[in-house]
């Protein structure tokens, strides 16, 4: 079953992760850095991962492999080039933390490919191969875009991927992914930035002193490589501005509260509320469709109330 | 020793866990609750509590035991009023999260109380007597006020308290600890609140459904009980303005990069440097000083350096 192979283009954390996975999961896999020395430390265990992007990409093309673009967005412009060059009708997905961006630069550099878009919603605050494990992606939500228009049976395919993975595949517009992760996701990563800044501001190390579970909690991310943040939330601008102003238009309404009436119940059970909310969400009751048949609509919808799909029915 | 007997006012978590780690620590412990069924609970655990709150304030009086006021700022003048009727001149301290409106209230309500003011930073997302724990205050900082005009002896005796229960005191001026609270303690709740309430908003269950550790961990204190969240952020109205004002400025300043140059460098980049400023903090050398003859002064510049104090020297 050689279309049941993977090439993964990117052997950091995700990268990695999903390499040691489906090799786990029986699927033949190899992929490719860009740095020597990551190649090197994949190789010694035991992983089939070069530096040479065409060549892995050639081979995917003769064994109509998935090809996963686990790259940085900056980064994914170079590789769709050396897909569209190399083997351009191939089924291609990424792993990219942005998926309209992503579904732009693939209709602009290798508009020939056969992608659905993914993204696997996992991570630590650690990176790079090292950090990757097979059991990374287990339990996670995986989205898999469902827009309007993409081919079903590589839907299938990509799905197939995260279930072997051991996660379960949230079907999603790309738009409706991106405005969501720049509420749970982005959104997060610039509070606790802020939150951390606020938390040791000036010369005085009293507060950080003071600082308990609440603000080692409420700042836990912002401990993540820059790099990684700035590409992540950068990538989805309009998205995340939209969640800002959110965030911004509830805090300012409730320092003018503070200010006036003292009060600050609205914000605190409105807060309480939500989190309730997400804590009844949590675990989906998981659904399954039929390959190839179930429509993009009804994919979508599944998505849209909190679902997700975890296996083919019939 | 019966000076060393500790009266407790209060038997929820914070209460209740004093109790414990003042009781396994070898102390005499008694102490009330407003509620009968909390005076049972803890009767059934085998802790002398009652609800007859001038019983158990007339024998601190006469064994001149320390008072802990571990009672919600909103109930505190009440309590106070029954110590000044009953144990005027008693030591005493509390537990309460702000301390600028608890000495405003020990003056106006209990003026004759040797009181030096408490804060243990402690607490999980759990209230009340069963959600106690006798490690609750393990390597956990302790704050014990200290103004200019209170006695040192007592300052000594709340900070032995701390210590039998496990926790590092932290000396600081009441001001000065709101200031920092603010940031590092109620701010966090208020902007888990805002993330809470984004995440879950619309009717659309796809945020939720993809909210992921930087959600889950963002929210966490949004969990806690809207009361004690309120009655702590309310408490400290002044110190927070400050605080909310400083996380809106940055907050506003982000957002008008990202519209703009739809750069976010500068947040994340000092957000990290924050993250990391803090985990270089978490671990204070601790220091000892002289009982009654380390002055106030100096006392509250090991707070402000972030280190504590750990023992008696000599």
């Amino acid at each position: 079953m050689t279309e049941r192979a993977v090439c993964v283009i990117g052997a950091g954390l995700i990268g990695g992760s999903l390499m040691r996975a489906a090799e786990k999961a029986g699927r033949t896999v190899w992929g490719t850095s860009a740095s020597e020395e990551t190649a090197e430390q994949a190789g010694a265990d035991g992983f089939d991962v070069g530096t040479d992007t065409d060549a892995a990409l050639r081979r995917a093309g003769e064994a109509d492999a998935l090809v996963v673009a686990a790259v940085p967005l900056p980064v994914l412009p170079e590789v769709l080039r050396r897909v569209d060059a190399v083997a351009p009708t191939c089924r291609l997905t990424d792993a990219v933390s942005v998926k309209v961006a992503v579904a732009d630069a693939v209709a602009r550099y290798a508009p020939r490919a056969r992608f659905v878009g993914g993204h696997p919603m996992a991570g630590t605050a650690d990176s790079g191969w090292a950090a990757g494990q097979a059991g990374l992606f287990a339990d996670a939500a995986w989205v898999v875009a469902a827009d309007d228009g993409i081919d079903l049976d590589v839907w299938g395919d990509v799905a197939e991927l995260a279930w072997a993975c051991g996660a379960r595949v949230v079907p999603a517009a790309a738009d409706e992914h991106d405005l969501a992760v720049a509420r749970v996701s982005h959104l997060p990563h610039l509070l606790a930035a802020v939150l951390a800044a606020v938390g040791a501001d000036g010369a005085d190390n009293l507060p950080l002193a003071l600082a308990a579970s609440s603000f080692a909690d409420g700042t836990r991310v912002a401990g993540t490589r820059p790099e990684l943040v700035l590409a992540m939330c950068e990538g989805n601008r309009d998205a995340l501005l939209a969640a800002v102003d959110d965030a911004l238009g509830r805090l300012g309404a409730m320092r003018g509260a503070l200010a006036s009436t003292g009060g600050l119940e609205a914000t605190v059970r409105a807060g309480h509320a939500g989190r309730m909310r997400w804590a009844a969400a949590r675990d989906p009751q998981g659904v399954r469709v039929r390959r190839g048949r179930t429509s993009l609509a009804e994919l979508r919808d599944i998505g849209r109330r909190g679902d997700a799909v975890v296996g083919w029915a019939g």
